[in-house]
């Protein structure tokens, strides 16, 4: 309906996780009817992130500039390094406020189902970082799940391995089977105030 | 956070209808982590409709041609004549398949509070088409609603004046206060077959 263009954008809105057909039809209504001051813009944004962001090749967020923006801020303390699963969760963490360190996205977790293994995680840098001996604490704030805590106990080992580091998970707070993406900003700052040593 | 170019599109994508802030976190996230094969090709759709689609000069729908596709498709019955709202309202009808006629997008209803009055609808081509003699039916498929029955009953009205037609309304499987939009398939087909004289 509505000629190739219009049915072509529907059928890509209701492809974004969280917009279903529906919403995805709602969506293409309102930005149709604002084609200079909705569609377009949306459009140059979109243009522009793909242009610009990158992965940070140091923590491994996405990011305009590389080294990001966290990574390259003299006023973080790059001597507490948080291990995340996911940019989201990084995300989660900055809205939050409770982190004042640095950060490593994993880029998922260890998982046998799914056979993701120790080669397909982010964490050379992490190991780059512990190595060269400047960082002090490493906080793992993996998900509460199998996969999250199994991911956790492998990478406290790997740590232990290259250098003298205190590694600590997330505690109190964080609900089981959740993801910290999920989390509120108080439950995240709870889990992150209650961390102990792993 | 993630700069400003991702701050920017998680913001934009949050001003869409049925997304809210979490939804275009994670919509920004799937985008964001394919730009070439997600992001760049839905901003690119989004580029081409804003340059072609427009509103048809006949019934008011938005198209990539105008007059639009339905109205210049010769298999459709160019004697009746479906009244709609909004181009969403068309487009469920359209995904109905119950009516082969054609339409008239009003672009809204009569209403005191909002301050539409007549001169804000869509209906010189509707009363030009009556008037040139080639309708032989008027569907006034209107929302249940007070604004919906004062829009239908004033065009009832205006197209008395114009030129013998029939006029009918949407009758049974409309519920109270709904919009012709939220209708299933099959409430729609039953509303529309049981039409009657307005
Ligand atoms: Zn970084
Ligand atoms: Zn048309």
């Amino acid at each position: 309906m509505g000629g190739g263009d219009v049915e072509r954008l529907i059928q890509m809105l209701a492809r974004l996780p969280g917009l279903g057909p529906r919403s995805a039809r709602r969506a293409a209504l309102a930005l149709l009817s604002q084609p200079e001051t909705r569609l377009l813009p949306l459009a140059r944004a979109m243009e522009t992130a793909a242009r610009n962001v990158r992965t940070c090749s140091v923590c491994g967020t996405l990011d305009s500039s590389d080294p990001c923006g966290i990574c390259s801020d003299p006023a973080r303390d790059h001597g507490v390094v948080c291990v995340v699963e996911t940019v989201g969760d990084l995300w989660a963490l900055e809205r939050s406020g409770v982190h004042r360190g640095v950060y490593q996205v994993l880029g998922g977790t260890l998982s046998a189902l799914a056979g993701r293994g120790p080669e397909d995680l982010n964490i050379t840098s992490l190991l780059d970082r512990v190595r060269a001996g400047t960082v002090r604490e490493v906080i793992l704030a993996l998900g509460a799940t199998v996969e999250g805590a199994t991911t956790a106990h492998w990478l406290h080992d790997r740590l232990a391995e290259v250098g003298p580091v205190m590694a600590t998970r997330v505690g109190h707070g964080m609900p089981i089977g959740g993801s910290l993406d999920m989390l509120d900003d108080g439950t995240l700052v709870a889990a992150l105030t209650a961390r102990r040593p792993a």
